[in-house]
């Protein structure tokens, strides 16, 4: 995409009523707005990322069976009278307004009640079990204060993906399938190194829950580490009996600042038995559906990438989730042919499949690098007069900073290797 | 996909709390849920199809130089202020809810305040215009009451997108090219033969507006049409002035039902001017910049196409939406051999890239052969012992009928050529 047309535009200043930095820069960058506190728009390159995210998250829910569906926001209190989460006593983030038609409509902040309605005309016998289903779908929360920038919002996207197993041996199984599927995920959108799965309390049918927990100073939780043994614990779970189970000692642990960009939970038979879904299991007895739960927050793990990957300079997005792969700056564009020439080099790339954000824009070269560093796509290439003198490109590696000259075929060549 | 692990499975009889037919066939075969009056849930199958209609959609917006972006359905007072809209006397289709930290949110029921307001940051001189930006995005209304199933909807995805000119040349370029698209876009999703261009009633800024009426017994609005003139008329401008612009007489127009699955509009400077974003012409002037609105809703095209090209047996997709182009169903399961052939096919099927749903089920032909019709999947191959011996498959097109023996090589020949 060329630049000049693109809507946005860079701001020379960080909004300054942002604190968090992921906001901050992302807003500067040009990729969100905040149009009320708690509510983002995610502008054309902050969509982009977004849907990165959501590939790699569908791609790995795919890959444990996950079915892909759609759940409404609008939600009836009938379903959730069941399970005792309609009233604002016991449940304090819902949106409500009154239908015109009469009675009152909630905006879902979760979908367990919703997802096990719908499965109970398509489960009847233990043959239909196991399977899960998952939605990248809008959640409405009314947080009393919405803050960290895109972190904890009052509207986000959610993957929720709910498991229906007929025996805990099912469920146990696609519980640590779902958990790999997690390393995965965190792993390619590029914070892995610092996400650990964190021992949570479990309720009533599991003792642990997970959470993901990323290690970031931005974050607003709490976790204990132990970075050698790869083990990290939430304060719920900090008791000596469960410290004892899970192999470490208090003095182990060290306290730091994580950002939760997941969680994963068993149900038990929680929703099943409230709202009836049950099979009839080998011996023809009815016995209600094991349940999980496995939640991401997909602009939260964007904003997670920024505060944990960004410099002084801007935003360092990961080649995976970045808005475009290279970022081709044009210099001295007054000179007719060296635009033909970055203009030639820019057909090229897209021809080859390569994502380009070509800054075809009449502006000062520092401008530009600075706009390119702000935004933070992993390769500059940079074509200008003396280049085309010498008949090379400049590429600069946005995370590492370094500097390579390339002729065309080399350039093209490298972006082939690395794909 | 094999259909014995497919979440859903297609019901004996269609739902008897449902009129409309596009409910009651998309319940039936399993693709919708009905949560509550006017809210659905999209099941795989049915995600799968509305996926495809968006991606048309996106297509054909991006081909036009719209950018794609995401705003938020939760709304401040402030800008539906500065245009009268905020107010339950002006706009009946609010929901509007109180926020915990004090003061009332709307759920967006349309975007043209909010995207106005986002522009003004990056729209300073007539160097910025024109461009467009357009979001596929959940829509909340608070109709008193819902009906035609997945047709009026209180949450529903719309694809709006919003035009921003300098000059009324500009505005009248790009309205044609999206008036285009538009046409594109419902020819191929398979409603273009009885989709008109519908002359409606324009406002401040133009003498008409257009919906897109799609002829169908079904439908809930009333055109006056001309077929042989290629011509709809809405019943707002059906008076003498008008009708002698567009060149017809009342005597020469139909009455007829219809479906409006989408509409352009010219906004003139109405929001622009309200909410305050204006850019500096030429000659250094300060001028409110011309706007359009542009409609789609994908589920209610969704809706649609089932109403008109369903029949007695089922549904009927057109290729270019079907969830999966090819139905593959396997008969005399219980046969290792043809069971193995089957699977056969569906592996190389699959390797080349074909879209199959195998039902691979353990059940009558005369079940599986129902189903397939009321799924309404483009190609049926049938795999049976008879087809075994005899080296071929039983390829049924579901929209004509039509059935042809086919070997392998002569089947992977056929998709080959049709894609």
């Amino acid at each position: 995409m060329r630049q000049s047309r693109l809507l946005t535009k860079t701001k020379k200043e960080a909004p300054s009523d942002e604190v968090a930095k992921n906001a901050q820069l992302l807003i500067q960058a040009g990729y969100i707005y905040k149009n009320m506190a708690g509510a983002y728009s995610f502008l054309p390159l902050g969509l982009r990322v977004i849907e990165k995210i959501n590939n790699i998250i569908r791609e790995e829910m795919n890959s444990i069976g996950g079915q892909e569906m759609y759940m409404p926001s609008l939600q009836e209190d009938r379903l959730w009278k069941l399970t005792d989460r309609w009233s604002d006593e016991n449940v304090d983030v819902w949106f409500k307004s009154e239908l015109q038609a009469g009675g009152q409509v909630g905006f879902g902040w979760t979908h367990e009640e919703v997802v096990t309605d719908i499965m109970r005309q398509y489960v009847s016998s233990y043959k239909d079990l196991p399977f899960s289903a998952y939605q990248i779908q809008t959640k409405f929360r009314n947080e009393v204060r919405a803050k960290s920038g895109i972190m904890r919002t009052r509207e986000f996207w959610m993957k929720d993906l709910y498991s229906f197993c007929a025996t805990q041996e099912q469920h146990d199984e696609f519980y640590e399938a779902a958990a790999k599927a997690y390393e995965r995920i965190f792993d390619r959108i590029g914070i892995g190194e610092k996400t650990y799965k964190t021992f949570a309390s479990g309720g009533a049918f599991s003792k642990f829950s997970h959470e993901y927990q990323t290690l970031a100073e931005a974050g607003e939780d709490i976790v204990y580490v132990n970075e050698k043994k790869g083990i990290a614990i939430n304060e719920e779970v900090l008791g000596e009996a469960d410290l004892s189970e899970l192999g470490v000692t208090r003095e182990e642990l060290v306290e730091a600042k994580s950002i939760e960009v997941g969680n994963i939970f068993s149900l038990g038979t929680k929703f099943s038995e409230a709202i009836g879904l049950t099979f009839k299991d080998e011996k023809g007895e009815n016995r209600p559906v094991i349940m999980g739960s496995y939640g991401i927050g997909p602009a939260r793990s964007m904003g997670t990438v920024v505060d944990l990957l960004s410099d002084e300079k801007g935003i360092v997005w990961p080649e995976s989730i970045a808005p475009f792969r290279v970022h081709l700056v044009a210099l001295n564009t007054d000179d007719q042919e060296v635009k033909d020439w970055a203009d030639g080099i820019y057909t090229v790339l897209q021809k080859e499949g390569v994502e380009v954000l070509y800054d075809d824009r009449d502006a000062r070269p520092g401008e530009k690098f600075a706009d390119s560093d702000l935004l933070g796509i992993p390769y500059r290439v940079v074509a200008s007069r003396k280049g085309k003198e010498q008949g090379t490109f400049e590429v600069v590696t946005r995370k590492t900073g370094e500097v390579r000259n390339l002729s065309e075929e080399e350039l093209l060549a490298d972006f082939d290797d690395e794909e």
